[in-house]
Order: C-alpha cells, then sequence, then structure tokens
C-alpha cells in the first residue's frame, strides 16, 4: 500500500513515521508531505533520507492510505481532496470525529468498522482523542462484561499532547529559561511545577474542548449514546510525555475483582496488573505501545462500581500507533 | 498563651512559626521544640533568632498551647507527656485523627468541638490531613445546603506534602543532579517530570494510607458515617508547593448551580469562581491562607451531582494555618 504522511514533522507525524518502517505492506517510502512552511525538511526512514513536500491538489493521486496529523483546519482541507483521489484517510485531528458517518475507530475495540466497501475507493476514519484512546481500551471490556452506566475520568496529560511547542515550553522553564515575546503561547500560566485543569478552548457547557472530547468520544467508541453517563476534568501536568487517567466507573450489575481482572485480562493491547497497589507511571510506559491499568479496586459503598489507573504514551496508542493499527487494518483487507 | 512549637525545624514548623508572628495572643516568644538531631538549630521569629531546644519531660509545663508537627511518633511520645502538663496539643501528625474521643478540627466547619472544658487543663486536638482539609472546606457547605450521598476526589499533591526531603529530592531530579545512594528515598520513583498514584503505605483494602485518610477524615469532620461514600485516589505530582482536587460530589437532592454559587460563597477561608472555566492552579495558591473552589460544573447526566475543582496551600490551610486557627480558637476561649 502506497502511504503518505500528512503532518510529517510533528511529533505524532515523526512518531508515524518511526511506526511505519516496521510495517511490511508499505510499499516504497512513505510520502512525507507537510505545509509549505514546513516543507524541504529532512526525516530520516529506514535509515535514509527523506524530503518533506508540500502537499498539492496532486499529492494523493497515487496514494493509497494516507495518516494526517497536521491539525482540524489541515484535515478539513486536505481530507476531501484525498478521498476524491480515492485514498483512505486516517485523520488524527477532530475535525471529523463525532461526524456520524464517519467511523472514530480503536482497533482493538471497534476495528470492524474499518470495511473497505467493495466497488468503493477510498474513505476518512477519524483516529480518536489521545485520552479517550486509553479511557476507552480500559473500560471497553468493563462495558461488555458488567454494562457500563457511569465513567467518571480525571485526566493528567502530558505537554506532549499539546505539540512539539508545548514540550519546549514546558523544558524551557524547568531550565529557567527567560522567554521572549511570544515563546510562552501555549499554555495559559506556568506549566512548570505547577497543574492547569483547562485543555483545548472553553465550551458553553462548561467544560473545555479535551473534557467534551472525552465525552461524546467515549461513547461513539463504545457505541453507547447518552444512557452512558461520562463526566471529565482534563488536566495538563509538567509531564513531557505520557497520560495518566483515575478512573471511576458504574456498572449495571454487581461488580467483583475476580471478575474485572478477567475482563480486563488477555486482552490485545491492555495490560493490567490484579493487585490494587501496583500502576505504573507515564515514565514507565514511554515508548509502549500497550495501555496498562492498574490500582483496580472496588467502590467500598457501591458493589457496583469500580477504581483505577490507566496509563498509556500518548504519542503511540494516544495517536501513532492507533492510527498505524488502523492503517494496518486497511492494508490487510482484500482490495476491493 | 505561652505557646510551644513542636518539630518547629520541619517545613510546617516554620510555616507555623511565621504564623504566629501576627498572632497577637502569644505572650513571649514561642518555645522551639525538636528532637535531639535538630536541638541547637536557629530560626527566626519578629526579627530575632530563637534557639531550638530539645524536647523532654518537662518542657511543657509552662506551656498552654503546643503546635506538633513531629510526626506520628513524635505526637504519640510527647502528646500524652504535653497533655499530662495541662498543654492544649494541636497535632498535625494522624497518630490522633481518628480516635473518637478527639475532635478533628476544621475551624471553618466544626470549630464549636474547641471547647476548653471547665475546670479540665489541657487536651488534644488533632490538626487534619492536607488534602482532606481542603476538600472538607469545598463540600461541607454542600453537605449543609443539599445533602451530600457520595464524594469522590482525585488530588494532585505538592512535594512539600511529604516534607523538606521531599522537595529537596525533586529539586535534585530537576536540576538532573545525579543522586548519591540514599538521596532518592523519599518517593518510589523519579517524580520529576511524572506523576505517581500511591502516597503513604498500602494498606489492606487497596488502598494508600493517604486515601484512606480523606476517606476517614472527611466523613469525621462532616460528622457523618459511613452513610456517606467516599472515594479517593491520592497522586502525587510534580508540584513544590500547593495541592489540587478534581472532586465529583452527588447529593441527596437536586443541585443548581446558583444555589451551588450561594452555598459556597460568602464562606470564610472560602474563595469560589462562579465562572465554570476559571480556576486557580497550585501556583496560584502558593502562599494563600484560603481555599479556592473553581471549575463548578453540573453534571449533566445526574442533577444531584457537582463537580469542581479545589486548590489550596498544603502547608497552610493544609497544615500550619489550620493549626494556627485551632489556637486562636483556644486562646479566645475564657480560661477555666
Amino acid at each position: 500500500m502506497k502511504t503518505a504522511v500528512l503532518g510529517a514533522t510533528g511529533l505524532v507525524g515523526r512518531a508515524m513515521l518511526k511506526l511505519l518502517e516496521g510495517c511490511s505492506w508499505l510499499s516504497g517510502d512513505p510520502l512525507l508531505l507537510a505545509s509549505s512552511r514546513s516543507a524541504g525538511s529532512k526525516l530520516r526512514f529506514r535509515g535514509r533520507e527523506l524530503t518533506v513536500q508540500e502537499v498539492t491538489e496532486d499529492s494523493f493521486s497515487d496514494v493509497d492510505i494516507a495518516l494526517f496529523s497536521g491539525g482540524g483546519a489541515t484535515s478539513r482541507t486536505w481530507g476531501p481532496v484525498a478521498t476524491g483521489s480515492g485514498t483512505w484517510v486516517i485523520d488524527n485531528s477532530s475535525a471529523f470525529r463525532t461526524q456520524e458517518s464517519i467511523p472514530l475507530v480503536v482497533p482493538e475495540i471497534n476495528g470492524s468498522l474499518v470495511q473497505i466497501r467493495s466497488g468503493g475507493g477510498g474513505g476518512l476514519i477519524a483516529n480518536p482523542n489521545c485520552s479517550t484512546i486509553q479511557v476507552a481500551m480500559a473500560v471497553a471490556p468493563l462495558n461488555e462484561v458488567f454494562g457500563l452506566r457511569e465513567v467518571h475520568v480525571t485526566t493528567m496529560q502530558a505537554v506532549s499532547g499539546g505539540g512539539r511547542k508545548a514540550v519546549e515550553e514546558l523544558e524551557r522553564q524547568v531550565a529557567g529559561q527567560p522567554s521572549s515575546a511570544g515563546d510562552d503561547e501555549v499554555f495559559p500560566q506556568l506549566i512548570a511545577a505547577n497543574v492547569i485543569p483547562a485543555i483545548g478552548s472553553a465550551l458553553d457547557d462548561g467544560s473545555y474542548e479535551e473534557e467534551n472530547k472525552v465525552v461524546k468520544e467515549l461513547r461513539k467508541i463504545l457505541g453507547r449514546g447518552t444512557d452512558l453517563a461520562v463526566t471529565c476534568t482534563a488536566v495538563r501536568v509538567p509531564v513531557i510525555n505520557g497520560h495518566s487517567a483515575a478512573v471511576r466507573v458504574v456498572c449495571d450489575r454487581p461488580v467483583d475483582l475476580e471478575a474485572a481482572h478477567l475482563a480486563l485480562g488477555d486482552r490485545p493491547g491492555l495490560e493490567v496488573t490484579n493487585d490494587p497497589h501496583d500502576y505504573l507511571t507515564p515514565r514507565q510506559v514511554d515508548g509502549q505501545r500497550i495501555v496498562h491499568v492498574g490500582r483496580v479496586r472496588l467502590d467500598p459503598a457501591d458493589d457496583r462500581a469500580l477504581l483505577c489507573w490507566v496509563v498509556a504514551d500518548n504519542l503511540l496508542k494516544g495517536a501513532a500507533w492507533n492510527a498505524v493499527q488502523i492503517a494496518e487494518l486497511l492494508a490487510r483487507e482484500p482490495a476491493s
């Protein structure tokens, strides 16, 4: 499959490229695309240097699968162009995620939605929000076995989720380097040695964008409607990479720990520790593709409720790896 | 009132001393006490140097009020000695907090428990856990007005809560200084650019000590039993000072935002912002005595539920200031 990466120079784009190095279904080198600003940059792939090209109307004519990680505006502009060329677009922006006709896919949960329509050429598949992916991975098995009624999430999100400028902003602050005008533009206040409960823009319902994504996307991934109650408080923390989430779920049926361990165990892409004191931290999952669930505890006051701690590499399973997994599903499908 | 501070050289002890400088009810300089290890240290008080003395059986003979911040073992040893001398002990350790006969006091909530028994000389009053105090301050008014049924807390706790060694450990890691043997002894793994969901020792019920404190102490402060459901996930974050908590409460009665703002407004020691997007961060409350409640939102799926974000200086309202407030209550009481 001829593959392209749009937004190749960003943190997620680079992670995608690195993951694609291991994909045997690639035909030739991936086509690296970016806006005119980044065109001409060189990136390494399988030991060679590839040059990033400016994306144009003709970029996708030859491309089977395009991984988009250039942000919402880029996706809205180039998504229709690519699909119009018969390309499958796996879009990491939030532009299309909640559109009913567009599948929002975490392969381990609803990978069956990735189906090349016979006779159809191309289409769009949305890659969910980073926090949502890891929470969905943890609660989907519980939804299957116990039936989810409520999911309450507090995320602690790494700065890499905000892109390269966000990482640089934290690193500059930690190093005590004075910032010049326009330097500190990502976070609304100092993020070093601080936590900020505001990610994305403020929405009319009192939430911030990131919180709203978790609520809406989680329901869509699980195939649930507003009958599934979801709340989220999304907090930025001074961690370079790796999101954490403290999760409490309330189920339809009573939960026991052994059944919960069984539900969460032996799932592809998911690792669970049965000791309620065990956990991994963001530093420990940095570079890993799995989602780790620890601190699994019953709520002593409600026999249908369960607490857990979910960590994952937000650039990998939360973005690039999930997208590459979707690409693999497409690559394995019989050509239409 | 002749006052002593036991554990005067620690982070909380120093904060107590600074706050006592502003207390007109003090008679003379406070007596500074510590273990033999710290005895001889000099600390400034109202511009002069005071020498820390080793605590002995005779230390409290002349003392009306003793503020203890030397940890559980110190409190268990010296608490009975002090109260036996007719001294009022305000204990910042967890040694006595859950003993039924000992008041656990947040002055704004249950300050009426601080009563000098007529004819009685001395006694013990416990100062609650730092996270618990700020959460209690935020939810007590909701308990009064709406009746609390459930409180679910995710804390994000600063390293200063772990004492001076914990602060030094984070600072060393941030500076990239290699640690020598025994250096990194406070946290179970790197805390710089990380978050760790484990504070205190592991308990049999699957929780960690800090989580258990929030559950048990919150109920006691609010005068509630196990009919109040409480869960807590306590997370250490790489913040120097200032604890944050994401809180979700479920009440007995439907909650509306206006009534919630009214309930939380105009309370001493508490500040609430009515815009659901507004919040303060740990950096912003560093050095402040108030507890700040922001991000107050309704849970769209449950009209009895409310979300909020609670921040406070854990060394001040979470420890030293709450203790000094209790001392003030004692100082204002008519002598028995």
